[in-house]
């Protein structure tokens, strides 16, 4: 198995903290997005999206996509259970997992690739050219307001995202509070429940990986 | 369990194609979105987010996000695998299924709700109001584009749209293709795998769902 990354990536970061929990060690190849490694005709033979994590199987098959590779690493190994381990844990880890990556990660994004002066005609990953749209960072600035207030309602009632148990959700939850800094957006001051638990999940071991 | 729907709606419909597959009758609500039901205290308390699908699992959980109930679902009633039968197949089918789901229905979506007439001010789903932005809807209609000429280079190479085995991700591109007739976006004259596929998934009984 070989694992593409890029340690100043978010999404491969959720993959590293994933397998990090898990104590999975694994066989890692950098690539270098800065220098546009990812648009090259090497990389995009493993991925035509241009987009790190990518897992390579022994057998060859290739998979994208940070929950499939980490539904897949939960298979291999499934201790402990990061994502949920019963049906209805499963259900939900998935659920939060989808609304932090889709409302929020999203929402940052948006901000950051319509925005960053770096990223001219980068507004989306890919090969394609994509200018940015200043209105569409400026949306992604409130969107990720509105999904904070809505996460520190849901850490209101819930020891972690997902519920009472530590899962992929407070992973990629994690991934976005950092990621939220390259935007100069924060904790809110008023959002105790969202410091509370961003404390405990960032002093994990696993949140150095 | 109760399954909240909305007949019309591209979401749902894939898990009502999801639970046709398997021959699982739901328990259904319909839930009125044209009349803005969703937006009424009774649905929030449901779904703070506003949208369908909602399940409600005996004890009163509550499951939302398409992937996450479908997951569910499949735990309950393994037979047919819609989400692949190895650990392999899962993650190719997760895998397209978020592809589908985040490259072209995303795409799609924004190419929709910010130029429809009727959704000024609901550029977004949920309860705030986002205003329309042209740019977006444009870029909706090129990423959508690229796609689905993604789509076809898959297809021309695999069966179905995760490999070899009928999945979840070719139920969310059925309604993909679905939705973009919305949009008056139909297949590409040129993807003549997309339309062998499509003709064959479409023709499924549960594709009436």
């Amino acid at each position: 198995m070989k694992f593409y990354d890029c340690r100043t990536a978010p999404s491969p970061r959720r993959v590293r903290i994933f397998a990090a929990e898990k104590g999975i060690e694994l066989d890692t190849v950098q690539v270098d997005l800065a220098s546009g490694e990812q648009f090259g005709d090497a990389f995009r033979a493993l991925n035509p999206d241009c987009v790190v994590p990518v897992l390579q199987l022994d057998d060859g098959t290739l998979i994208t996509e940070v929950l499939a590779i980490c539904q897949y690493l939960e298979e291999l190994h499934p201790e402990p259970a990061l994502i949920g381990a019963t049906a209805a844990e499963r259900a939900k880890s998935v659920m939060w997992a989808t609304k932090v990556e889709q409302q929020g990660l999203v929402a940052a994004r948006d901000a950051f690739r319509n925005s960053a002066k770096g990223l001219k005609g980068h507004a989306l990953t890919g090969a394609t050219q994509y200018e940015q749209i200043p209105a569409l960072a400026e949306r992604g600035l409130q969107q990720l307001g509105e999904f904070l207030a809505r996460l520190e309602l849901q850490l209101s009632g819930n020891e972690y995202v997902a519920g009472s148990f530590y899962s992929i959700a407070d992973i990629t939850a994690m991934v976005l509070i950092d990621f939220s800094a390259w935007i100069k957006v924060g904790i809110p001051d008023n959002a105790q429940h969202i410091r509370r638990w961003y404390d405990a999940v960032s002093s994990r071991p696993s949140a150095a990986a």
